[in-house]
């Protein structure tokens, strides 16, 4: 590859678009703040939805479908939830395009196809998703209801980022009608606790779990719980959020049920959602200067083999061990590709599966052959073995748990050392600007210093951990304190 | 049940809404002509989209998102396609709210955050697709581009029918790119291919797999091709089309590639889809006046057991006998549950599942557990039989294949038994009107002869088939006939 890339020194946010484009997952589109996701990285995606929704199933939850357009009269009726999103709606005003009379070939608006109600695309689907409950909804039999949407939703974002903030994404969104609060409160913790599970042992990436302050809260929520995790450059992003709704949406949407003694009462809801932007935590966790680096359980391929041969007979040769090995992996669960491509050399497709990020690649040139071993590299340490053909299957497997292992490990290591503890603002100041990096500090709580912090920092209070870490008083006012919280950057 | 519900005899159209809801797979939903996909309805369309899924990837295609917004000029490139879809789109024109000062609480469009260009939300994705196309595409070596995307689109349709015709719905759509036009037209072929062997396999529906006349044609296309299926009431569904695009969006876009000579040419193209109209064309094609009746191999519960029980240790053992069975049919892939609700009588469970259209449903009580036998009922032949709990596993696996065999025979005799030849347009005329179905007629390949006979009958020309009928004269004008077209009134 002759092209210079930026590296993660240099210059962060030009090496995460540009390792995006070197492994192909994304593009921005013609349309302003949209992105094309490619068949690289949907396969990603497809991998993430794939685990997610097995562990929500597993967790009781079923899929349905609400949808695209909330009326203006449904969105407004939660006033909290509305204001949040007022102000990032795409908004559906006619349903008509008619030809233009002055230019030919050309369309307009047709001015008479003007809804009469305005309908706003999703930015999130409480609205109507409670507006439908309303009707299934009338005793505790009906209750909980435990559903899952996997669908597109539209936020009209200024500044757009592929993965990281587009105007639309992709997510899943989770909605629950509970009996009780008690029962409600659990699901919202419950449903925290499989993204936690789902970030630290698939994707690799350790996080913080822990509630939102208030002013960081959900629009429309009664406590928004999250996972942190933080990015090479020690900036924090969340990864997903888990709302405890009370009976917001069931007070705005009248949605009401008889318990089991007979008596009315207003149901109780959560929500949570986890979005492509996994997609930018999972580049901005693991990958480095050469290109992406996956965790193989996230790998649409886990590995590739590469025949080394100048002959046709060596191209066949090499070609049926590797046909061989094929067969044992499928067996086994492995995602292999073998590249047989005869028109690209082999240094090109090394460079082509490092930037894709594909944990393991097999090399096999005709005197491997001859002593019945191949060359095995692995993509996270950048080290390459030589090893005996004759059970390799089970070697690999072996090599992509440690693989796993090894990533998280890393990126726990990683945080470990960028985790800093702060008792004065002067020293959270001063090391924040130097160092970057999550800090552990005390506050006292209120929505005044939380915005100062914010104000003179560009920091925020990412989340009050459940890891509790002793009282103390906060390093801003001094006045006393409950918890440490986690104060970072953030994307 | 002590409701009456309509029969297919007695009312057609109003046996299908009810089957939908007794079924409970959807509803309409607060938007205007936009449904509300409930889960056991998602769960049957999460088993299509599985499958389908599958053999697109085994035919080398992938997925991956394209954006839901066309904007306007992009959208109006393809001057035949924009036509087609003008007059049925939803237009998005702000991208902002703001509280209403007449109002309070109330919000209002804010007319400053008018969009420069307006957006379309998607119909079809042609137009997005191919813009992005002429990026992917300089040499032959960057062909075949064979992409799939799963999405949602919206047409806005003025009289709407759950899963028929909706204003949102659900589909995939798959959009090729070819260096020859020889190419791109067997990918349109195959992929027809790939929908019939669907249609027939799975959905255990036989499909006539044909040609469009010129005016039936997808807006843009040079060719589309189809498969249709006949409905109970002997309508023509139309269940899924591959279209050959030739160069039309490649010229539109300016999507050129250089081929292996150095030639410089316009790329051709196809695309092709299905939605969750299959899901109508399921219901009607084999439920009955008892409710649905699903193919096993789209059932997500393909077997239900229920317990008959007066004493709490008679549920206790019966029910360890049916965890037994669980476990075995697990084992063989067979979707299975167990009713142990000590709440509902067996009678309402078994309406309950008969409404679901469970393809088999097993009934142990005492005697059964003294006997060592089982009760099996059938959705399909509403029989029964008793048989032994030894191979019990087995015995099903064979029953489910019987079923789906016989539902596929089942609907292919039907179709036999109403698809008609006729050769004079009174004999057509009156069997149209009298007996409904599909009619084998000749036709002079005019539009003006289409068009009256739509006119004249409400019927339309559904498909030119593919298995040739021999030539003849049109029904209508007398003028040669090159083969015999399919005619029938449709959904």
């Amino acid at each position: 590859m002759s092209q210079k890339y930026s590296t993660r020194a240099e210059d962060y946010s030009k090496w995460y678009n540009e390792t995006i484009e070197r492994a192909d997952l994304a593009e921005n589109s013609g349309v302003r703040g949209c992105m094309v996701i490619k068949p690289y990285g949907y396969a990603i995606w497809e991998k993430i939805q794939a685990q997610l929704d097995k562990m929500f199933k597993e967790t009781g939850h079923q899929n349905a479908y609400f949808p695209l357009f909330v009326p203006k009269s449904l969105f407004e009726a939660e006033e909290k939830n509305a204001e949040g999103f007022a102000k990032e709606c795409a908004i559906v005003t006619h349903y008509r395009l008619k030809t233009d009379e002055k230019n030919p070939g050309k369309l307009i608006v047709d001015p008479e196809a003007k809804l009469e109600e305005e309908l706003i695309v999703r930015p999130t689907s409480e609205a109507i998703i409670w507006n439908t409950y309303k009707g299934w909804i009338q005793s505790y039999r009906d209750l909980p209801i435990l559903i899952n949407q996997w669908a597109n939703v539209v936020r009209w974002e200024m500044r757009t980022r592929i993965f990281l903030r587009t105007a639309e994404f992709l997510w899943q969104e989770g909605h629950t009608a509970h009996a009780t609060k008690q029962e409600a409160y659990e699901e919202t913790e419950r449903m925290l606790g499989v993204y936690a599970e789902f970030a630290e042992n698939f994707m690799a990436m350790p996080v913080i779990q822990g509630r939102k302050t208030e002013s960081e809260r959900f629009a429309g929520a009664d406590d928004t719980l999250c996972i942190e995790a933080m990015m090479q450059d020690g900036k924090a992003l969340q990864a997903g959020t888990s709302h405890f709704l009370g009976q917001n949406f069931a007070k705005a949407f009248d949605v009401k049920f008889t318990d089991s003694e007979g008596k009315l009462d207003h149901v109780w809801a959560t929500s949570w959602g986890v979005s492509t932007r996994l997609m930018g935590a999972l580049i901005m966790t693991h990958s480095d200067d050469e290109g992406l680096v996956l965790p193989p359980k996230l790998a649409p391929i886990q590995v590739v083999g590469v025949p080394i041969f100048k002959t046709d007979d060596e191209y066949e040769a090499i070609g049926k061990k590797f046909d061989e090995l094929a067969l044992k992996l499928k067996a086994l669960g492995v995602s292999f590709k073998y590249d047989h491509d005869k028109n690209r050399r082999p240094g090109w497709k090394f460079a082509e599966y490092e930037a894709k990020g594909v944990p393991v690649r097999l090399a096999m040139g005709p005197r491997d052959m001859e002593n019945g071993n191949i060359e095995v590299a692995r993509r996270d340490t950048k080290t390459k073995e030589v090893v005996s053909f004759e059970g390799l299957d089970q070697h690999l497997v072996k090599l992509l748990n440690e693989i796993q292992n090894n990533l998280y490990q890393k990126a726990l290591n990683f945080r470990t050392d960028n985790l800093h503890t702060v008792d004065t603002y002067e020293e959270f100041k001063t090391r924040l600007s130097k160092e970057g990096g999550f800090y552990l500090a005390h506050w006292d709580g209120t929505a005044e210093t939380e915005a100062k912090i914010k104000e003179e920092t560009q920091a925020t209070i990412r989340c009050i951990p459940f890891e509790h870490t002793g009282e103390g008083v906060c390093m801003v006012t001094g006045k006393p304190s409950k918890q440490r919280v986690v104060i970072s950057k953030a994307y």
